[in-house]
């Protein structure tokens, strides 16, 4: 890939910005990158896999699939470029991967080392600061939402769920979860869910079948109301 | 402080943990740290204080208090030396506490700047990863909860908010919370959670006066079951 275009690529992501023109020059340079292309249905990552190098999305479309501790229930979403697969996994305690990550159409990766990820953190002031300022708002912003008032209303409680439960906060989501599970963890009968969700299906907010709630767009339910 | 004592105080906590001896050595020489003593009684940081400095507090107790987002209720708890007031505050978008830290003891402190920290990251590769390792941990550890399954008697579910809202799993905690909002808060009746209540004061676990929850240690309600 030429310089150029790699710079390029590389400013999409936040981890690089505000970097100087000089610092990105050294990093194309002095950085052993790999380039990795899949095609449509390939498997990107499982959930359990060893997170051992970043993988940057640089095109096309990820299918996200990640699932309840007991299996009781699973979410898909997308997740398109430009994105990097769970940043989080690479430090901290449980280095691996904690959703399936499969090509959705063909796509495109930049990958980077964990060890070369390190040297980064170590050579430019402004990746590390990036680094650390991602992890340190999203520490906030997990800590903070407990804080905030219960919603009171089983809608507002239905998709709290929903939302609570989805990696990108906007966009197409698949809940494979039966209402009965839906009803236990929402903490209400199964047939008051069950009316409130076929509301929502009624007012065009989601679709439902057997054992699946299908979302259209999440932002829709977050600020329709 | 003699150096060789900086050392012994600066190893307690994990941020210096597996640092070599000539590498403290450097860090003890080179690194501006502030010494603080406060009474007993005396506030050392309140929620919404900015954070340009971490504390280190090596000697004493303090206490915690923490304010729900609409003041409707507080959670006060003890912290003890060696520890950290908000790590995770001092990069991030909101980079300010967002509890009160009160000396509850006569205490004492090793302050370091911002700046300095920021020093430490670009200086010593172990200091380094600890940060990292640290927000990315409570990162994995705070985005995995909601794929728990969620508890279904009520007790199970009072203690969940009550372990929830602790700062550390462990202790004396004091909560200031009317029934009527602890019961909005867990989805139930009010008559319903006082009998819970009463029958967990009964056996002992907690303390119940008016507006206020006691809890002599937190572990015994997370592992008396």
């Amino acid at each position: 890939m030429a310089v150029l275009q790699l710079f390029d690529k590389l400013l999409q992501f936040p981890l690089f910005q505000g970097m100087s023109r000089d610092d990105l020059e050294i990093v194309a340079g002095h950085t052993r990158f790999g380039f990795m292309k899949l095609g449509a249905g390939k498997t990107v990552v499982k959930a359990g896999d060893t997170c051992n190098q970043l993988y940057f999305l640089i095109n096309g479309i990820l299918k996200v699939r990640t699932y309840a501790d007991d299996y009781g229930y699973s979410v898909e979403e997308q997740m398109a470029a430009p994105n990097i697969v769970q940043l989080e996994s690479i430090f901290g305690y449980y280095q691996r991967y904690t959703r399936d990550f499969v090509a959705q159409t063909d796509v495109n990766f930049i990958t980077i080392d964990k060890e070369e990820v390190v040297r980064l953190t170590e050579d430019f002031l402004v990746f590390r600061l990036n680094m650390m300022n991602h992890f340190a708002t999203q520490t906030q912003k997990q800590m903070r939402q407990v804080w905030n008032r219960q919603p009171q209303s089983l809608e507002e409680r239905v998709v709290r769920f929903l939302s609570q439960h989805s990696y990108y906060p906007a966009g197409h989501k698949v809940f494979n979860i039966l209402m009965t599970r839906l009803a236990e963890e929402v903490n209400d009968s199964r047939l008051n869910v069950s009316r409130v969700l076929n509301d929502m299906q009624y007012r065009g907010l989601i679709t439902l079948s057997r054992g699946k709630i299908e979302i259209k767009q999440l932002e829709r339910l977050l600020y329709t109301k």
